[in-house]
């Protein structure tokens, strides 16, 4: 897999998908023709809740891995993150035989900095502002000499989370309309390169909290915008968009919608009560979007990328 | 599908499994690397969690209900039950195109009644010990000539929940173990004869609460056990065997495991927490038996029945 210095073509997604191959799951499709029945569409969710690390993010992270020269992965791989990239980053580098260095905040939950470590990761606390984080960064890099993975901002972390709706399409082919959250934007950029190539009649609709719908207001003015608060549930998706990504989404997403945190939680409950799997609030945004807004997705046949599954069980919101 | 009077034969299960067919999901079977490494086992969920009314109850009732004469069948199907049986009964009814009776304990939570009536069956409250549910369950046979369905001792019954471990057994043949809680014994007898039928030489094991141990004691004794309290938070496993379920569990089944509460808790746990899919308590059970026993297990492919996942999520025991 060479290095992408451009937005991903086809043929880059899916030499992409053949070389992380056998570092990661071919996720299940599922439906609930009880979910069906009480939102009169017909969803197909892809399971990226069951794909190693829990999350879609090893796609990405197994991607921009193999990208690098066997020199660079020699002298390791370093993020910084308290989510599933971490987690992701951690499980690339012990598949490839190479170190990983995270940076995490002091603020990040036992659970999750006990997983990176399980994955046999260094893991370096920092304080908890971003310039905390980007500064021990910096140190651990200058230490190492490891290659910094950036969780959205990158091409190939794109191209590799491209490959979730690939394997959803190839499974699939007459979807109406594809979805995904969007934080970062990697995967919704990746989700709307794969459908727009493969089908460009496919409507690819990315689906945010309203508390933090920078992505949203950027996808409509042009340019990087910030949120002032991150009080949201959606913890995967509080982070915003980068250069990359607003402009992936500004030209193939067709539309962006915002939800409420109590649609997030019905849907979140939804899809464990009557779908028995466990999914993580992220995941569960954009069937919140279909909640909110019946007519608009009733009688469609709807994809949607569930995120991930990783959640503390004894904090739940129901 | 005939009535069946006697244990059934291969050749009865396979005819169970063809009449079914329509009438059930085949569920997946799913394997968990994390679950794996902890126990040193390789491990096969045959995810009854994802089928029809969410558990495997859906097969015994089936196969019942298409057993019954097209005469018996218009006059209706009854059963008393606060469990998934009764939501098995009211679905099998509802896809038939006739009515269920089902008897509901007054002190049943709302949430049960409410999806036995969202199948469209009739619901009567009675009292809340087992005459009481009996005197109104005969009430109701006599004003409708509806056909009581047993919840488990029932040879159809048996056949039908033995269709479970035939699709697991097709897809992975050569397993060491095979596993299923025990409450009633229908899941358990079904598993055993399937398992034996096609190969001898794999170890069947029930594994029951220690809090709920009569099928435990009577496989030992050879004769009906009573249990004194129902002190457990495996719902499903509250019953005791019937004399046609004890009768084929001494004859086909290696041994029954018991496991205490706090296993269950731990096993249901790991199997959300790492396998992201929502079980309820009793399809917990076995794997609670492999965490107490890591000898006995290590080492062994295990087909694991997951027997259901309907849990009520505001009260989870973590």
């Amino acid at each position: 897999m060479r290095e992408l210095t451009d937005v991903p073509s086809w043929e880059d997604i899916g030499m992409a998908h053949v070389a992380i191959e056998g570092m990661i799951h071919k996720t299940p499709v599922i439906t609930c023709a009880n979910i069906d029945s009480l939102t009169g569409a017909r969803i197909y969710f892809k399971c990226e809740n069951f794909q190693k690390v829990g999350a879609f993010k090893m796609r990405g992270a197994a991607c921009t891995a193999l990208s690098l020269s066997k020199d660079a992965i020699d002298k390791g791989l370093a993020t910084h993150s308290s989510g599933n990239h971490a987690q992701a980053v951690a499980r690339a580098a012990q598949l490839l035989g190479t170190a990983a260095h995270i940076v995490m905040p002091e603020n990040a939950p036992s659970i999750k900095v006990n997983a990176v470590k399980g994955y046999g990761a260094h893991v370096y606390l920092s304080g908890n502002l971003i310039q905390d984080r980007e500064t021990k960064m910096q140190e651990v890099l200058q230490k190492t000499s490891a290659t910094f993975i950036h969780p959205y901002n990158n091409y190939n972390i794109i191209a590799g989370q491209a490959t979730a709706a690939k394997e959803l399409l190839a499974q699939y082919a007459d979807l109406d309309i594809v979805m995904a959250p969007v934080g970062g934007g990697g995967l919704l950029s990746g989700t709307a390169l794969t459908t727009k190539y493969l089908n460009s009649g496919i409507q690819v609709i990315g689906t945010e909290p309203s508390e933090v719908d920078d992505a949203f207001r950027a996808f409509h003015s042009g340019r990087l915008e910030t949120n002032q608060t991150i009080n949201t549930i959606a913890d995967g998706l509080r982070t915003m968009l980068g250069s990359y990504t607003l402009k992936v989404i500004r030209q193939y997403v067709d539309e962006i919608v915002t939800v409420s945190e109590a649609s997030i939680i019905k849907a979140m409950h939804l899809i464990w009560e009557r779908a028995k799997i466990v999914v993580e609030p992220s995941g569960a945004v954009p069937l919140a979007a279909v909640l909110e807004n019946p007519n608009k997705f009733s009688n469609k046949k709807i994809g949607i990328i569930i995120s991930g599954g990783n959640v503390d069980l004894t904090k739940l919101p129901f």
